[in-house]
């Protein structure tokens, strides 16, 4: 059994709120292991004016943990590579100055930079008209803004904890967020985001709770963004597909080049491709993005029984616009939620029930490391061909074939 | 003439805001009289980051004031019974975190967990269309969301005051909140809000003065709003009502058992009461929610003259969604204000006219104190029969016959 | 060379934000200068709450700069005569209140109180639809909200500096404000706000920077308002007009004394003139409001070859209401941008450029200097007549011949 030490940084029923923290390796731990330390603070001026944030330096990897935004990731380093990518925006974003309705329910972007944003929880995906009970059981008709409201809302409960046991150290950011409001769904979501001290490795354990004693729907899509230096000219995103679908005509445009990326191209339009990967036994699976020259990756590690679906996103626009891909496993794709509803693909929670996800990010900054992330993704596919479809299936794409 | 002693813990105009601040009962004054004590201060983490509330304990009696969200009485407690209601929401949520516009108009619900809350002041009720002039003069057409600006305005102005007089000590908490801006009404809520040390009762003074030099309409509305205790499974509710008519077809369902309450019941769907009370020579009315054994009961005294209009919510769905009943005393009933404009119901202020409310939450913890409230509101019904209409009338409902 | 001293009190990225912060005048230069300070703070309460200010005295003028503002000027005072009006909002209002959306578009009003705000910088200008490219780079119709989003967007970094220069001191305030976010026009606003100390003036020295690697459009507005004691009953406008146009059929009935002012009228409807200006030689051009006894005036100095366009506003409604002018300089009228740029008046910034914008205020408090001013409209006349339309004119406004 290993020790455990905690600290409750908020808690808004017991009315706790810690404005600044700090807990750090202590002198006996100094020998062989990495120092770590963890910092709670808040921050001022501009758009990020009040937002609540938790620095977590594992001696090797760091990164950052936003209350405010849902506890979000939102950018990190390691090895001197910045993990996340250049928005316009310069954040983190509090949620106050977000209005989600904006510009045709595209506001969510006003508050998009982060490197891990999670999307949902009632919803995510492109802003669309849904049609939902309201308050007498009617049927309503809605707009459903982009990708939900979660990474707008605050985390109700903070925690910290240090976990030792045996020579390992794991340092622990527990966070509660709650979307809800009355005669809509509750959802709740728990997480538990995890680094090893002197790992190159974030891991999020996310509960997805229904709150409500009735059934509810939900969507979940871990929106992954990465610039330089994982994402370049001759980039690539090697994961075990067994299926590639272009999402629209666009994404036809570049379907031969599909896994290689482009420099910053001004003007460039996002291109979009669904994928099916394959997976272990038990259902676990990785993709990456890697550099040209092969000695710098990011690995996503999940599981396809969790999380079935992936969108690779290409935005390789110019500098100024912000040059990014985002690799993002979910329980559906991010289109509307109508769509996803009829193509089967929005969870059903029973009262009380919970959806389980667990996502690792994992940094390689080596040729060894990256190379053998791709062997694991070789043996994950079996020698099975890919079956890149020409053209976008009606299945997934609204106006597909 | 009695002893008054003010503090000013909000001014705008003047520059003036409180962070913390505590005024309690002096030792001289300990001998027979309750303990009592004013606290305000600051909230942080999740949704109520950055709330200003003042916390009143009269002794017996204790209730929580929210200067940031238009002098809303949040929750209460007496003798260890809340007085409000377990909402969906973690609040008292930060104005900052509502934007009205969201889910088809009711994103006022994102802020909604207070035991009392004004709805106004230029529009209550139901989303809905209306026409406004616009800046030219011209007719416009804007959607009005769910129940207003007020509950989601902060007070400008915020004073604290002591007044003893003989044997009484008052506590009394001023505000002034403002709701406009240009090319629209503005109006003005100066709220007193009084409650005697020692005793079960809190009273809301209310005037909304209308600011500008033409005549201005406006509607105001009480959702005061309980769940247990004062809820459960066979409470009722006693009021004494002339005429009780359902509001829509879900209403006519519950017709016969209007007054009686379920426990909490997933899957419920709410339903409403209009109800016409009977008042004594002045206009005084008294409404009561009492428990099953009748030994606890939540009383509204209001003026019918004040406020004419009363509306009986029950909406005991599951625990997780919000199990509570609303009884909502208001200048009109909470449906769309272009059909409450049509029948009659909406105030015309003249420049600088005020409206003046006066209400009072009474709460009682013995079969004697509830029994008492039945006594008088039978008398006030002098015997006469209540006329309980079986469908919705056109005069109240939207679609009614 | 002068001597400078400077200050960061804001800066996002490098994680700067002074909370309070004062400069002033040093006893040395105490003989015949001016004394002068500089003030930043935080206000609280209200609708200000957490709002950032900077107090500038320069020994005779003084006014406040918003940096959460996106750097307006919120009001000023010159030998005891207030710069600004006297709006229905209590401000300096903290952005998380205002929801550009609500009251079909209208929005912006709930923040309305500053002296100079600009208006911009994507658009700016009535409310009303217009088609942008969506992420997919197809067309997609959007609502673009009353005059835009960077007087709701603070500032990411803030800057104080002051300059000695032979007997001059110079009181300079800069600062830099993002408007964009993924999809959308980046556009940055850096402003330089100067004023000389012991001077009757304030001078914005703005770039608009399009931060995008494609070519942006933009819309830039200086909305100065101003009431008493310079607007009154027989204020005059004063400017070296060529052209004056009606914006309707409402400002056609006040046509012939569209440049005299009535007191506080309640129920008056706004009237709306626009002007074109003559200028010297180099495009400076001056326009002023003064009172009816011609010793109080306020002057707007800028360059019609930046701000080509004038639209003077007539909104002298009853007090209550906001009773005010405004002086608008722009690059464009403030008709919805769809119309604008069907007539050609929106900018297009290539990749990186800029657009460059002088503006001062200077005011006058002698029947001397308002004359002045008088003489230098004169001149720049040169004896020719203003030619007045009788009709609104299409390519001015929607629905104009």
């Amino acid at each position: 059994m290993g020790k455990e030490k905690k600290w409750i940084l908020t808690d808004v029923k017991a009315g706790i709120w810690v404005e600044s923290f700090a807990a750090a390796c202590e002198k006996k731990d100094h020998k062989k292991r990495a120092n770590w330390c963890i910092v709670k603070r808040q921050l001022h001026g501009g758009l990020t004016e009040g937002v609540d944030i938790i620095e977590v330096n594992n001696g090797a990897l760091s990164f950052t943990i936003v209350p405010s935004r849902g506890m979000g990731l939102w950018k990190g380093t390691y090895e001197g590579c910045e993990l996340g990518w250049r928005s316009p925006v310069a954040g983190p974003v509090n949620p106050m100055f977000v209005q989600g309705s904006d510009r045709g329910g595209l506001g969510w972007l006003q508050g998009f930079d982060e490197c891990i944003v999670r999307c949902g929880l009632d919803s995510n995906g492109a802003p669309g008209e849904d049609v939902v009970p309201d308050n007498n059981g009617n049927p309503f008709s809605v707009m459903l803004p982009l990708h939900g409201r979660i990474a707008n809302t605050p985390a109700r409960r903070v925690e910290i904890s240090v976990v030792e046991s045996g020579k390992t150290t794991e340092l622990v950011i527990s966070g509660i967020v709650d979307e809800g409001m009355l005669f809509s769904p509750c959802l709740r979501l728990e997480t538990r985001i995890s680094t090893i001290v002197g790992s190159n490795a974030v891991t999020l354990h996310d509960e997805v709770v229904n709150l409500n004693t009735v059934a509810r729907e939900m969507e979940l899509l871990y929106h992954c963004n990465f610039g330089e230096p994982f994402l370049e000219q001759g980039s690539r995103f090697v994961a075990p597909s067994r299926v590639v679908v272009p999402r629209d005509r666009r994404a036809m445009e570049g379907l031969t080049g599909y896994d290689r990326y482009q420099g910053p191209t001004p003007g460039y339009v996002e291109q979009v491709y669904w994928h099916q990967l394959c997976s272990g036994r038990k259902g676990d699976t990785v993709a990456m993005l890697r550099n040209k020259a092969g000695n710098k990756g990011v690995a996503l590690r999940y599981n396809v029984k969790q999380l079935p679906c992936f969108s690779q996103w290409k935005n390789t626009v110019g500098a100024g616009e912000g040059y990014v891909t985002g690799l993002e496993p979910g329980t559906n794709l991010p289109n509307a939620k109508r769509f996803e509803r009829e193509k089967g693909r929005v969870i059903r929670l029973a009262p009380g029930k919970r959806h389980v996800v667990d996502l690792t990010l994992e940094v390689h900054t080596t040729a060894r490391g990256v190379a053998g992330v791709e062997r694991e993704i070789a043996v994950l596919r079996r020698g099975k061909p890919i079956r890149v479809f020409s053209q976008p299936v009606a299945d997934l794409s609204p106006g597909g074939n």
